[in-house]
């Protein structure tokens, strides 16, 4: 099982993918996918659109899971978070991926044990399940491969229990 | 010169397309894209990006004009529209179709001729002044149309003035 984590933005797309096989994590790959203020929106939103839909042919992953977001500072940010999130679900539906939503308490829940964990404690948590030298930079990266995490984990909790299957978008 | 006028929105995207030549308006086409609330979001987004990309191979616009909104009722909504747009902002860029962007106040200002206008006044203007025989139907087509119109109209005063070119997205 392949999962492609990803961190929504305009100016940065964070990603991560993790695989579970025989009941551990690995990390294939992780990075950003960013675009510059100076840009028009709509060539933006086609930068994102695009290497989401080439990460998703290299690395085949059998399901995307996506930051889910409740608040944002202002309508002026969450429609620019919107945008880039209809880009990056857009791409995923013409590649016949499924997209799984989950919110940030979610995946500290998932990730650090506990849904107030810190940023610092959650990338900890990463470094440590994944098995990898040092923190995952940029943060948008190390947060994309948590919530690659906590879909894995929420498989890993439905087999264990009866729990209803996450939520599609 | 011809425009496709957008209103976007999950459910419901209103379009119209609208031509300048010679000096008055003509309505080309006007309808919606809809999507139903049964149907996966990703997916949904996908059926607004693949139809607009078809709308601009079919009729071929210079130009997109979409609403650009300042005020949700919640940050849900805003996200949910936002999407949406990006969808609409992807298929656009894809087709190397520049999208600019005008207010509510700035459509009912240069169709009705004062920015608190009503819907009813808007949509009376739309219908005479592409001399329709009916208002437009749905409304999101009507609004559409209207945001077509803006756009043309705000080429006219350009012509007519030194203002500056209305900002891309």
């Amino acid at each position: 099982m392949r999962v492609l984590g990803i961190d929504p933005g305009l100016a940065i797309v964070g990603f991560g993918l993790v695989e579970e096989a025989q009941g551990s994590f690995r990390k294939i790959d992780y990075g950003h996918i960013s675009t510059s203020a100076g840009m028009e929106r709509c060539q933006r939103l086609n930068v994102i659109y695009s290497n989401v839909r080439l990460l998703i042919t290299k690395f085949s992953p059998n399901e995307i899971a996506v930051e889910k977001l409740f608040f944002c500072k202002n309508v002026r940010t969450a429609l620019q978070v919107g945008e880039a999130r209809g880009a990056i679900f857009t791409a995923a539906a013409r590649e016949n991926t499924p997209v799984f939503e989950y919110t940030p308490l979610q995946v500290k829940q998932a990730v650090a044990g506990y849904g107030r964990a810190g940023k610092k404690q959650v990338q900890q948590m990463v470094t440590q399940l994944l098995r990898l030298e040092e923190v995952p930079k940029p943060d948008d990266a190390a947060d994309a491969l948590a919530i690659a995490l906590c879909h894995l984990q929420s498989y890993r909790w439905q087999r264990l229990t009866s729990n209803p299957s996450p939520k599609k978008p």
